[in-house]
This record gives C-alpha cells, sequence and structure tokens, in this order.
C-alpha cells in the first residue's frame, strides 16, 4: 500500500533547512520511523536533533553527493533556495513539493501570476523596476500602499509601507531589490490562513482555518477554528488552495495566507510551500498535525484527520522567553521551546492553549501572554 | 520558579538505557528545550536519537565520567541496573527517582515487603532458595503458583508456572536464580494499572487507571480511562500508589499493576520505577503524556493535567510489523514506530486509537488486530 510501510528501519527524509521547522518535523517522524538529516544553507543551523550537513560555497559539489547519499527523499522546511539547486537534487532524488512549486512560491510575481491564472482574487498591484515605477504605481494604485522585494520575503524584511507616493524613493533604497510589487492596502477585517494537504496520489484534505494576528510583521497569535466563521467562507479557501495544489500539482502541506474583508469574501495574500507558524496549533488542537500530515504525503501515506479537537490558540514565543514553569502551570498549556538563544525577534518557541470554549480561550491567552516579557495584547476579531 | 526555565539552552537529560521509553522521553523533551544522552548498559541501544554513550566493562569508570560531565541530571527507562552504580552517579548529579527507588523496585522481596509495610494487599505469596523449599510453598499457597526470580523480572522472562507441587524441581532448574517469589493465583477479573506522578515538590497526579490485556507475559493492549470504574476503585489505587511515592520520597513516574478481583478490590502485582507500557495511551489521549509529565516532575517543573481527552487505546505491535499505511488510513490512528528491526517477542511500535466511544474504541481496535500480523484478538473485561 505504501513504499515506507514494511521498512523497519524507515524512509530517511532529507530536509532543506535546518531551523524550528525541520525539528519540528522530525519531531513528528521519528513515530514513523523516519530519520532525519538537514541540509543548511544559512550557516546557522537550529534544528538540534538528527544529522545536520552543511552546504557552503567550498565544495558544494562533493556536500551536495554526501547529503542525497544518505536520503530516501527530499523536502524542505525554507523555500528561499535556488531553484536550480532543487533542480541539482530532483535529478537525483524524490523531491516534495516539486522545484517548480518552490519556484512559483519563491517568487511574489509568479504567485500573483498564478493567483489570477486561477481566478484567485488578490489585493490590485504592480510591479516596478525603479524608484519613479514604484512612485507611479503608488499614485494609480492610492496610497498606502505595501512594497516588497519579489524574492527572498519573509516575516517583513524587505517590505515598506508608502504612505505617500513621495516616499517612493526612501521606500526603494531601503528595500535594495531591483523588482519590487507595490499592493493596494485592503480594507481587511482580519488575517486569515488555510493550510491543506495533498497527497502522492492526489488525496486532499484541509485544515479549519485560522485568524493569525502579526505585529511588525511577525505573526503572534494563531486561533483556529473560528467560532464565527461561516461553511461558505471556509469552502471558499478550500477550493482556492485546491485549485492551487493541482496547479502545481503539489505534495505536501502549502498554506495561503488570505485577508477576509468586510462582505466576508477572501483575498490572498501570499503563500508558503511548507510546514507554517499559522498551522502550529494542530500539534495540540487537531487530530493530526501539519507536521505529521505533510510526513505522511511525503512518503505516499494516507492522510490524517485534519478536524479541530478543541478551539486552540499558538502563542509565538518571540525574542524572550518566559518562565518554562509559569507557564506550564496554565491548564492544557503545550510548550514547544525551540532551543535557540534570545534575541530580538526571534523566534524561540510557541505555546499551543486549548480550552472548551473561545471565551475561555481567550482568557487563557491572556494570561499566558502576561508571562510573556514581549507578547503584544491578544486581539481576535472574533472577540468584538 | 522552575530551575530549568531560563536557560535557552535547556537542561541536559542523562537517562539510563536506551530503548524505546528513552526514545519516547527524547520525543516529549525537545520541545522543553531539553537534550539528552543515554547510557547504554546492553550493548543493544535503540533509541535512535540524542547521543548514545557505551558503559561496558573496558573503561566504566572514564565512560561514566564523561556521561556525567555531558548531563544536568539523570534519569532511567530501565531498573535493571547495579544499585551501586546509580549511588555512584547520584554521588555527582542528581538522580530521579532515587537509587533507594530503584533498589526496592528491582527486588521483588524489598517490593513485596514494602507493600505489607503499607497495607497494600498483594497475592499471598513466600520466598524460597532451593527447589524444596519452592516444592513446599506451592503446597502451602495451593497450586497453581507462579514462580518468579526476585530479580531482573521483565516482560515474562525468569518465571514459571506449578501446577503441582510436584514441577518445582523442574521449575526451579528453569528459572535459574537462588531465591524465588511464589505466589498464590488470584481469581480476578481484569489486569489493571495505574500510573502517578510525584514532584520534586511532592505534589502528585495520577492517571485514569488502565485495564491491560497480556500474552504470554506480554503486554498487548491497553484501554484508558475505563467505562465501567467505579471512582471508589480508582480512588483506591490513588492511595495506594500515593503512598507508595511519598514512602520512597519518589520523583518522576510511577506505575503500579494491579489484579481487580470479583468483589472489586485490587491487589498489588509489581511496580515498575518509570514511564511505563501501560502508560503509552496517554500520548493521544490524555492532556499531558506521561513521558512530558515525568520530565516536568524531575525538572521541577509543574505537573501537567493527566486527564484523558476520549477513550484511547494502546495496540503493541510485537515481533513483526504491520503496513504503515494501512494502519494510518484507521481513523484518529496514532503510530509509533521504535525504529527496530523485526524479531519474535519484541516491541517493535504502538498504535494508539482514539474514539469517542468505548464501543467504537473496540471496533477501531479489532480493525486494526486485523492489520498486524501477531496481534491476537483484543479482549476487554467491559466489553462483557
Amino acid at each position: 500500500m505504501s513504499d515506507a510501510a514494511s521498512n523497519a528501519t524507515g524512509t530517511v527524509v532529507g530536509v532543506l533547512g535546518a531551523g524550528q521547522l525541520g525539528r519540528m518535523l522530525a519531531l513528528a517522524g521519528y513515530p514513523l520511523a523516519n530519520r532525519f538529516v538537514f541540509l543548511d544553507t544559512t550557516g546557522n543551523p537550529s534544528a538540534g536533533i538528527g544529522e545536520v550537513m552543511i552546504l557552503d560555497s567550498k565544495d558544494q559539489q562533493r556536500q551536495l553527493e554526501d547529503f542525497l547519499a544518505k536520503v530516501d527523499l527530499v523536502t524542505y522546511e525554507f523555500e528561499h533556495l535556488p531553484v536550480s539547486l532543487v533542480q541539482a537534487i530532483e535529478a537525483h532524488k524524490p523531491v516534495y513539493p516539486s522545484s517548480e512549486a518552490i519556484r512559483v512560491c519563491q517568487n511574489r510575481a509568479e504567485e500573483k501570476a498564478l493567483f489570477d491564472r486561477l481566478g484567485i482574487p488578490t489585493p490590485a498591484y504592480r510591479l516596478v523596476e525603479s524608484a519613479e515605477e514604484l512612485e507611479a504605481a503608488a499614485r494609480e494604485l492610492g496610497t498606502p500602499v505595501v512594497a516588497k522585494s519579489v524574492t527572498e520575503g519573509y516575516d517583513g524584511k524587505g517590505q515598506a509601507v508608502l504612505k505617500s507616493p513621495d516616499e517612493a524613493k526612501d521606500a526603494w533604497a531601503s528595500i535594495k531589490h531591483s523588482r519590487l510589487i507595490v499592493e493596494a492596502f485592503v480594507d481587511f477585517v482580519r488575517e486569515v490562513s488555510i493550510i491543506a494537504v495533498r497527497g502522492r496520489d492526489g488525496q486532499v484534505v484541509f485544515y479549519p482555518m485560522a485568524e493569525n494576528q502579526h505585529v511588525d510583521g511577525i505573526l503572534r497569535y494563531s486561533v483556529a477554528p473560528l467560532p464565527d466563521l461561516d461553511d461558505s467562507v471556509q469552502q471558499t479557501a478550500d477550493d482556492y488552495i485546491r485549485a492551487l495544489l493541482d496547479e502545481l500539482d503539489y505534495v505536501g502541506v502549502l498554506t495561503l495566507e488570505l485577508f477576509q474583508t468586510r462582505d466576508g469574501g477572501l483575498m490572498a495574500n501570499e503563500m508558503a510551500p511548507r510546514v507554517h507558524n499559522s498551522g502550529h496549533w494542530s500539534q495540540d488542537g487537531a487530530v493530526t498535525s501539519q507536521f505529521e500530515n505533510h510526513l505522511r504525503a511525503i512518503q505516499g501515506l494516507p492522510l490524517g484527520d485534519t478536524a479541530a479537537r478543541a478551539p486552540t490558540c499558538m502563542v509565538n514565543v518571540i525574542g524572550r522567553e518566559g518562565d518554562s514553569g509559569e507557564i506550564l502551570a496554565l491548564e492544557d498549556a503545550h510548550l514547544h521551546r525551540y532551543g535557540k538563544s534570545e534575541r530580538a525577534g526571534r523566534k524561540l518557541g510557541h505555546v499551543n492553549l486549548v480550552a472548551p470554549t473561545h471565551k475561555a480561550l481567550m482568557e487563557k491567552v491572556r494570561a499566558c501572554a502576561a508571562l510573556l516579557p514581549e507578547a503584544p495584547s491578544p486581539k481576535m476579531s472574533f472577540e468584538d
């Protein structure tokens, strides 16, 4: 029935990237008898589990060969990799999702073009290649606009908000990229995301949508499921992400971040071809976590139930850690530390909180936030 | 509030033993920012995670020093260790539970004496040191009796059942130990176990009792919570294990296996000073798993909620594995493979099945058993 099933020593999964997402993939994969080899391209691996190999500029060809010799298949936790590298790997071992999915997802212009082609609404946008074009786009779209580098955007880096077209020159200089995407602001009610998983056989399962609260471009809170989400909205999100998965012949977890507007409609913001911070709630709040489902998908195993067990909130721990003892004294609190040292703006861990009702949940979230030195005030739209 | 809380790189836990229990401790401990170093004394480590060090006869003193230099505190997943070794470790690093707990738990005579002293009922027993004494004990207690070596009993090894006193000579020869404990048979309705956790501050929490089905001395199924368990029986079990924990000034998870008799009463069978196979259901069926709670306890962190989320059954995978794909196609099935190669009688993994009712659960258990090549027919007393 499945390739990986009968081998007692288990499938060895190669992971491109070696941060906390890889760490959590590994924690979900050991029980499936997987072993893990990480390939770090950043010089700063933090997975702290499995075997970490380094890809640097010194002897790349041999480093890559060593990595490939150890693994049965390859996936990634970080999409800002040279497509040529992924293609080179694909020539030797199965890679899920494919280099084509990475190519599209790592480029905002490609991504928008795909959304347009599949009829997935997005904020109005322009592509610009100079400060002058940026200024013209800001005028056309009407400020404020947000300008983002077309590639390598990550957690609010390489972005600027223009309150007036006059700010184009400074914004262009600060972003330091030759090609930007300029987007009109959307009058949204909340930021949401949908995570779905597609198997090697084309089966697709969908997680309940999450509401996400960002501060300064960094995710701080995700709640799922949502108490006030119309079934038709979840269905629309499911349809959008299924279209993306099928179009890309995608295998694994895909995340689509969306804005929900006042009329209940959805507009795509961006997508990530991997397990995602807004899906961490599933570790303790869903029948099957996004990490396990990604591993099931890429190994050709049946996908697990994505249903939520109870209202759950993921609280990110950023910059400085709280006292573990105080956090663990909260009832039904699940701490996930990444074993990293403290640094401003750094994702150090998260806490999943589970409660029988959304009211009880948000009380618990506030109690948890009070224990974290740098947690902003949680504010979810469904509390209004 | 807690010793381990503020150190971003986390507490390094040394584990005596390097099998699947250590593996599952590590999987529960990485999210607490723990790292793990295993000390293997068997020559056959299977943890497959963390760092494994070997303790053999060659240069024990240096090996032990190397191990101790790497760890902040020590626990174990295997209690059949020389007490002198644990005492030597205790002189340098905190060990939880203490060498005294190991000393008592690894010796059935000590264990029984402790049960007697605390007023915990046990089957009638005798200690014997020769085939002649064994024969006399069998006569006195009335056959059948079970004879067990006083030390190193594990999973039915070093045991014999005597159907008549005449079998004493053969039984004595087969067990090959100088001191045996001989126990009367108990007319029990079912085998149950209670798992409790005691913190460094003396706080105790109790898991719901499990019903356990053994075949040939090997655990095959555990179900918790039980649909037909009187609160007073759980309370009695709680009282028994609390008495043991307090008497031993115990820190960590302790397991007490019991017989439940026709009148609803409980008789202690044996205890294990560690996380236990009959508590594996807690990984997917309880708010906090036995593994996480053991780690919380030994680090001085607050203990987690032990409540069951839903009826859960742990199905052991023994000897030969089933097809992972078929098992994972069962709804709310959680596979835990240990990464070991197949061998008759070997524990290779387990499957935790969760269902909304006990009826639905047992149907799922039968479906799962049908997928495992060597699974016996599941039979729980509450189905009668």
